[in-house]
């Protein structure tokens, strides 16, 4: 029975800034620079969530992809996209919204929604040139 | 004599809302959707400079692009990178920050800092399925 | 009034062979080669719709991206994707469905759907290699 | 003896529809929507062949990218390109041609023609938004 | 009689180096800094060739893609693939071989194979965000 | 504490040839083609460099992507960029720059300079459809 990733790329586009609350704005610039700026900026994210299990005999599909397209839309880009990450998306309220903790959070919250044997990925672009991944170790 | 165009990429990351100071928060919701939020959110544009003249015969170029590299550079990503459009950026303190605005603003700041007898024209990418070009007709 | 183009990428997946009903498959293989294949082969097509005009004072816009959005839906990608050209597409039941015929096509549809006043352009790639534009002309 | 991978990007274009024999129409159409359509749709299908191994100490290579080119070339593009793949790829005739299966097949066929202490990996995008991976597992 | 515009993606791997003989190396460095570098440095060119005419009735086509493959092919990337632009290209023998004289040298050496009703246009990328483009004017 | 792998793209533009110094110019045609054009070719290097380690619970970073982006700066874009790779890059004067072999060397470069508990990765396109990946094994 083969095991297979299926991947599905996605995006949203945000505004963010990194800071610290316990730390005071010249602290901020010197550990973020101008990644702090009070007044937020934003970018493109493009997302690629990955799935991986056995090849279903039936279908021939390890997960549909029309569901997982679905999944990430209600889950992740209906929460992200068009938002000001450090206002109005809950999870950042006391999390700093690095590329790195923003794929951990996707994660947290796909990973309740799809099949427990099946394995998931993360890859979260914040620009072309910047980009992480995470598999929920 | 021939002529020939020669392009630069360059990009920035900003904050942004579309938005008339006029209307109400329901109206600006009606004619821009999630782009009004007030909260902002933000995109990573990517910004092709391009410029047209005769080749000139002692170097080959039309133009040396590490000059219109600095030249972008100082005039356009370093006033324009990180920040929120709508609050840091002068020229969008009384219009509305959309790609045909940017575009407008970035080939105005630029034709004045490029030879006269050379042409201009801006393409800016809002997300890589919006873009627009401004060639100063 | 600054006169700039709005761009809108779409996509759609697509069957297709090229021939001619009057030749035979031996002169159809002669002037098509793989390409008029009869048990068809496939792309995914790649469209950018270019719509020219000036700028609303109101609105900042040429054209609402959104609303274009949606009329590329409806009009092509409703009517292209997931379908066989030749046998599914009332356009292509009397014209080869080469790359210039496609974009032909839908640049008469959409014309009738976009205010006289704006101009047309239409880009579409058949492959990352071979692609064609038609503005009306 | 340091361990590498090398990649090689290749692509075909080919014809397809998801279904099984066994089921009605309405059944497939419930399972695989319009990528069920019976006159079939196409991709341009990118392949992205990963082979690991010890850098040879005579020539600098895991594997000569030339050789591996010629290999897809001959194994999988003169296969797929330009093909029905239900109807003309002898591997489809009763196995769902799914980017899953598709993969495993493409694997199959080149984990033949590869030196076994190699290890292969095969990365093929349907669309630049959905591809899957699959590494013999 | 639609007019359609069909483009051609090619490439190349070459090395060059921008100089004036008539100039000390000094010289040359001021005007091209490092791409002056005496011994070289190198690029993977992307070619975009551009054709404009009227479809033909026959074929659907304004020229078989395939035959401008082969004349690329031909005249262009077995002269420029894998050399030494400055050494191993007559063209560049007395003409500095900058983006901008090698569209123009590409334009001219197709130009004399492409039926003279055609247009013919040239894009050349000698990075992601470098690059040019020429239509004989 | 999630362990998530940070990259970041940069890129070069080098010359090179690939060749053993103890081999004929035929010998080394038979097996490098025309990569071993004794008078150079070229390329635009493209590295994707991957640092994977815990989130920082102070930062909300792996690693300062600002600090790895200076990292490669000075040592892999400044010793390779507009380079003649064989003639003046110290570590290829008895190894052949393959890109296997520059994978390696931009790995032992790095690895000296970032956290020995941080492991690290490399990528790098040769071209857009040949490219390498090494991580230490």
């Amino acid at each position: 029975m083969p095991k297979v990733t299926v991947h599905r790329k996605a995006h949203f586009n945000a505004a963010h800034r990194l800071y610290k609350k316990e730390w005071s704005d010249k602290k901020n610039f010197e550990v973020f620079g101008k990644c702090s700026n009070p007044n937020y900026h934003g970018h493109n994210y493009e997302l690629i969530v990955s799935v991986t299990g056995n090849i279903d005999q039936e279908t021939g599909f390890v997960m549909d992809l029309a569901i997982l397209r679905r999944l990430i839309k209600v889950e992740i880009e209906e929460v992200f996209d068009h938002k000001n990450l450090n206002i109005e998306v809950a999870a950042f309220k006391n999390l700093n919204p690095t590329a790195e903790n923003i794929s951990v959070t996707i994660y947290n919250k796909l990973r309740e929604k799809i099949r427990q044997d099946l394995d998931l990925s993360i890859k979260l672009y914040e620009t072309p040139r910047n980009f992480v991944t995470y598999s929920g170790e």
